[in-house]
């Protein structure tokens, strides 16, 4: 099975109307159901975007994708258009396309992380120990998120009742992330599993998938070795549409990614949320 | 003196390399000291996306700026392309264009904000009385800030410490916002008032202005009329940037719009964060 590396590998293919082209293979492991992951496809105009940037500014600082429509499995192309060019990062936009049809498109900014945490108000989430926490299996109830075989995820058990018909009400995924074959998280990889989790709403009862409408993704630091804490929580549910937070911390209990996605969501008629447990 | 709908008054001015163009004219009252507001910009971003996205999905829904290069006051060009027209939301990028220089880019989703809240996690803040709260002045200490003449910006006295020196350490500002001229919130104005406070990271004891690489803000209600109350945190300072999120709630106590802006920030070399009030 092909690694995340493998997984975001593009190629140059030239220059099309100014934008620098480059060639993908969007891969079947990174899916939820039948649709590609929308932190796969970010982690993938990112390390186009990345190529663009070059050396000087190594790392994916902020990145926000808008999906237009869901890719495909298989070959696909990335434009990638240099917007500034400047001391300390370079702004770009990126665009996915596939068989013509524009797929999702991204405004990035890349420079260094190296610095030092001066102030943090952000704690990190009370997470059972990772052998305490559950693996969720890629396959249950029908539902199949071959996602979860390259990326494990490992639930704290105090969040899991969802997935047992007894959501606790607080609307909060939290758990240990790694991916299968043991690579270790960099900074494109933050932008994936800043996406990964399940969503926040099914620990408010809600079961059904939840459309990203737009994701935006600060990474604030190089992450440990070793894996990543992460916790996500819906903020508002309302019009058809919520927005979830995800952080990741890494080993070393470091912050180092902060995700903000809007979602589509569709409440059945006469849903209730659930008390909080 | 301009209001919004002027400041922000976009003109259909013809087509170019499959965009739809659009005059504008930057204002001086909406500028933090020389600098022209990012919410300003998004706004005047928006204003002519919402042009293109059309009377079936009138209101911003999400949107997110990439600021390359700061614009001068004055004429200014805007470029939108729909990225996607679907059957609840149009996805588009727009481009802020000065003297041939790319000066912000952004993407936006518009559709109709019409649902009701199903569940929320946000607690309004605690906030003094509007009347028991201090209203900004536009100059002071040789800072001249002309968004304060046309937003009336009352902060919260827990958290105005900051103003004579005496921070409280939460990195946080709070408070009341209304347009000078009585003009009531909509959709449009919330993306300029979720970057209208002064920085997060003044109670925090650093005074320097904090430039915007991204801001992106999700618009989840209309706002009902009057006064808006405004939190903004600091999350997380480290490597010379910062993250901060600022919720908005409408005179109902609504929340109406969530800002999550990165920015960058330069810490003094030996400066220590000041204890919690």
């Amino acid at each position: 099975m092909d690694g995340f590396d493998a997984a975001t590998r593009v190629e140059r293919a030239g220059t099309e109307h100014g934008l620098a082209v480059f060639d993908a293979d969007l891969q079947p492991a990174w899916r939820v159901e039948q649709k590609l992951n929308g932190g796969y496809l970010l982690a993938v105009l990112a390390r186009a975007a990345g190529e663009v940037a070059g050396a000087d500014h190594p790392h994916p600082v902020t990145a926000t994708a808008t999906y237009t429509a869901a890719p495909d499995v298989g070959p696909a192309r990335v434009g990638v258009q240099e917007l500034r060019r400047g001391r300390t990062a370079t702004q770009l936009r990126a665009r996915l396309v596939q068989d013509g049809l524009p797929r999702a498109e991204a405004l990035l900014t890349f420079g260094r992380l190296d610095g030092e945490v001066w102030w943090d108000d952000v704690a990190p989430p009370a997470l059972a120990a990772e052998d305490r926490c559950v693996l969720i299996p890629a396959t249950s109830s029908g539902r199949s998120v071959p996602l979860l075989d390259v990326v494990h995820e490992r639930l704290d058990p105090a969040r899991l009742g969802w997935a047992s018909g007894r959501p606790s009400g607080h609307g909060e995924q939290r758990g240990w992330l790694r991916f299968a074959d043991g690579r270790d998280p960099d900074p494109l990889a933050l932008l994936l599993l800043v996406d990964a989790l399940p969503p926040a709403t099914f620990d408010l009862g809600l079961g059904g998938w939840v459309p990203t409408l737009s994701l935006t993704v600060h990474v604030r630091a190089l992450p440990a070795p070793g894996p990543v804490r992460a916790r996500m929580r819906a903020r508002l549910v309302a019009g058809d549409r919520v927005d979830e937070v995800c952080d990741l911390w890494d080993d070393a209990g470091r912050l180092v990614a902060t995700g903000h996605q809007l979602a589509g969501l569709r409440v059945p008629p006469g849903a209730q949320p659930p008390p909080r447990a």
